[in-house]
């Protein structure tokens, strides 16, 4: 791939991030798109909690979730959306932290599937906090 | 278990779910709970949403974890809590939908762990959308 | 379906089965297939155990996994053969049993994906010793 | 731990597995014992495959969950024995190879439960054909 190439598909996952409501109610921030890997913080809030006021594990597995997914379009042609078909979430440590990082990894890409994997660090970025191994499917762009 | 201690665990379940601030950024709502059953609703907001503006898939996957989590606890002693060590979810169909209702029922109830399995269904309470299995596990009432 | 196309699947699956070298190794029985589910059963033997003299996690995981890759393929057009994708199996008691019982069944059946579940029962066909999730992919059978 | 303690695992681990009667009916071999860390290797065999004639997906799988499961016992007191709860493997490439090499990792080791990793390679050692996530839990020692 070029670095045109890489950019262009940099832009497409920014706009289809921003397009996702729900990420703005998270107060996600996509800190970084590379070939098969993205990166996605969230800082802390209330209004992201559990019942002890530590980040909801909901939060966690969506964050990181969406990093799998965008992972995986990046590694994609350009007329391909993804689709999660299924994710497996391992809470390893409970998130106490200012900010969550979840970063999304491919592991192999295929045609039609990729498996990723995602690893969820506080903001020391040392501290593993979750791990996901999902599922990923190309569909066609229909929908835009 | 008396009507009584029913009851008593059910109290117990809703103050538990009305800490947990991103319970209320979802807006969702504790619809009913049973010995082994617990059912979740949340009705569809743009602030809910995926790129194609349907219900995110973190969305619904944080449904039903806390679903199957709050029926886990109704079968512990009131002494305990319940964390996620991990789940996995399957989306089946895309979730639109005005309302998703989300069920958690106990599989297999154990002194440390409890297998768990959820279901998410659209308005229509026939269609489900998305599957889960997930273990839960017992700790100490420590936080409260 | 007809029932000369139920009956030729059911051919398709028992062919493909008898030439799995692993389930004649194991002694697996397809015992029956229907559309949507299959049920293959496998009696006790020392060859099959794990340390404590029980079936091992391995031989449960493995029976009920082919179980949902035939109950999938079952649903599928005759040119088609089908890999597993990923499967998660929960463990829920011992396999201390004569017999285990697998039973795979269509959750979801796409054009390229098929997700299932499955159980395994032990002999008397009503306590359930594991659970499973899987997604079955279609391919085309360019193997035969 | 100190190098007698080691050898003292390594020993426990080696009885284990002397004692599954599945591993000798797969001519599975354990190669090595280190804290956390444990490989088994599996060579071809007809007796092992599915239909195709390639390693069976459930022969992949029991190796790892073998590999991971002592994994975590290497990490436990010398009292406890190890369980596997659960376990998710994704199946990446087919297993086109003479000999599989399973290895498991701990990722999170805790009092009660440990959360493992593994991977297995072709022969070559460097392509990965499955990964495997697991929950593994400490119980007493009651079978010995």
């Amino acid at each position: 791939m070029t670095a045109d190439d890489n950019a262009a598909t940099a832009d497409r996952i920014r706009e289809s991030f921003d397009r996702q409501g729900f990420m703005h109610t998270l107060g996600a921030v996509l800190e970084s798109v590379e070939s098969g890997t993205v990166t996605i913080t969230c800082g802390f809030h209330d209004a992201l909690t559990q019942q002890h006021g530590l980040f909801h594990g909901g939060v966690v597995a969506s964050l990181v979730d969406v990093a799998c997914g965008y992972a995986a379009l990046s590694v994609m042609p350009a007329d391909r959306e993804v689709l999660t078909v299924e994710f497996k979430v391992h809470f390893l440590k409970p998130a106490k932290t200012d900010c969550v990082i979840a970063v999304g990894t491919v592991v192999q890409a295929g045609r039609t599937l990729t498996v990723c994997e995602g690893s969820v660090f506080d903001a020391s970025r040392t501290r593993v906090l979750a791990r996901m191994t999902a599922t990923m499917m190309a569909v066609d762009a229909i929908f835009s």
